[in-house]
């Protein structure tokens, strides 16, 4: 299995990340330490990280850098995360309560202003403006996404376009940061620079499609969150934006009402709208693009060891039911 | 008046700083667009902006980077305010709804975010890595005081000295960053530029501490906000401390009560206590103190107009009923 696979191969490097991660959440006030180790710890499947120092190390870099900036790429993402689950008052996350779910909604928005700056004042330590400049710019890319995400909230007539962007904005583009840093430091030519842009690009679209996927098809078990999430917060996803544009009249009615209403009510005949209009296949057809771009742009780099694990990663992220 | 004094004194740069701050809030989301530009309108009194702008004028300063990063400085602090009047559910500020209010909290968490991220990017884009330490440090005690202050809701034993560590952290932390990045930009000596950063830090909790008592003993008219804001929220603060420490069983229950369940209902025997013993005197003496180290801190600093209008803002700061 490619997760696997990756992690048995940054074995040393995964663990020093988590050390470092761990060096930034240390403070003095309980509650930062309380919180931000809680969701740190939440089984996030550190996929960020692993790419920037498979690509690190796919380049023969030698140094310790890119175990501080796959700490802050975690870091930031973590953030989000807990500013996402406040806003869409989510319960759990990873089949564990969210960290709002726990300690009400108060303290992690706090702690995630925290994480965020505890990030930035990392990378800024790096001392390299280049990276500032590519995080920085991430940062104000993944807060737009998370603000355009909430303005399609209950609106059904988000375009497919219109979805793309969300997508890139708030999952393709640190991706993208992530393995663009481990060109940056390993002081590769430009042109490798943006290939593995390219690469962590069409990744993070895929995982985020095949997560959109999974919101409507995995067995709960599985998924750790229960299904339906984003009909639930009426948040249009590429399966209700294929099937709304394909489905018959009830069931465009079904997706309308769900996205517009409460959406829970009307899973079922969503779902159903979902199946007769083959939007789950789509979905995966588009992420399995994505996916064999991103191995694509991996053609012109190193032919070690860590290239083959992240070719396989981008198999994994469309193949995977979790 | 000072705050005029220094508006008449600074007025090209002021526009500058505020056309330099809706160049930074420019943003094709319409609701990025809408509330950010919203909380900056509303009516904040650009102090930290003005310390900055002040300080590099005294020095001769004569290039551009002041506009920006007084633009960065106030961004900071919006995003703060932003998420600090979700996490109090606050209704009012400075007399107008806050964000929350009108539009609630799910969007002020996500654009606060994009404030940040976009008062980083902006940073970064001045390349100066001193400035990004001093910026980024700040940024992370200002989250630090805001986690902090919150962990110390409804405790009615919070001590004076944990008290100052949260108006350092939460206030006087970025006027410090303020004045420090004036003299930085200005390429001073490091002994002014230490004297110019006291000078920031001790108005700074001495802005906190006269915020503090007016929202025990301010006319509602002026403050823009209703009285008792800080007892409703279970927010203990010098007034109360002191008057804790030093009042009779009825009053220090009434403290206890108050800080621990709902205030409203205690604000009228909660006021008496803190009238009887002399605590808003006693919070007005410490700022006044700290006021007159800010001035002293100034002493070696060139002897400008700028100068001068500074220290007039140290003594307004102290003086003012709003």
């Amino acid at each position: 299995m490619a997760i696997e696979q990756l992690q048995s191969l940054l074995g040393e490097d995964l663990r020093a990340v988590d050390r470092a991660i761990h060096r930034l959440l240390e403070s003095d006030i309980p509650l930062i330490a309380l919180l931000a180790n809680y969701v740190i710890e939440s089984g996030g499947k550190r996929l960020r990280p692993m790419v920037l120092l498979a690509a690190a190390r796919m380049f023969g870099y030698r140094g310790h850098r890119h175990h501080t900036l796959a700490a802050v790429v975690e870091l930031l993402h973590t953030a989000t995360l807990m500013h996402d689950d406040v806003v869409d008052a989510a319960q759990q996350r990873r089949a564990t309560p969210t960290a709002n779910a726990l300690w009400g909604s108060q303290a992690p928005v706090l702690v995630g202003d925290f994480l965020f700056a505890r990030a930035f004042q990392s990378m800024v330590a790096d001392r390299d403006i280049r990276v500032l400049e590519i995080l920085s710019a991430a940062t104000r890319e993944l807060a737009e996404g998370e603000v355009l995400q909430l303005q399609n909230t209950h609106d059904p007539d988000v375009a497919e376009e219109d979805y793309l962007r969300v997508v890139t904005a708030k999952t393709a583009v640190l991706f993208e940061a992530a393995a663009r840093l481990a060109a940056v430091i390993s002081e590769r030519p430009q042109a490798e620079e943006e290939a593995l842009a390219r690469y962590g690009h069409n990744l993070g679209v895929a995982f985020q499609l095949i997560d959109d996927c999974l919101d409507y098809s995995a067995t709960a078990a599985d998924w750790g969150k229960h299904l339906g999430n984003d009909l639930e917060e009426g948040n249009p996803t590429l399966p209700t934006i294929h099937a709304l544009a394909h489905a018959d009249k009830q069931g465009r009615e079904a997706i309308r009402r769900a996205l517009a209403e409460e959406g829970a009510a009307w899973l079922d005949p969503v779902r159903a709208a979902i199946e007769r209009t083959g939007a789950i296949e789509y979905t995966r057809e588009v992420a399995s693009q994505r996916a064999s771009w991103a191995k694509q742009a991996l053609a012109t780099l190193p032919d070690t060891e860590e290239r083959q694990a992240l070719a396989a990663a981008a198999e994994f992220t469309v193949g995977r039911d979790f």
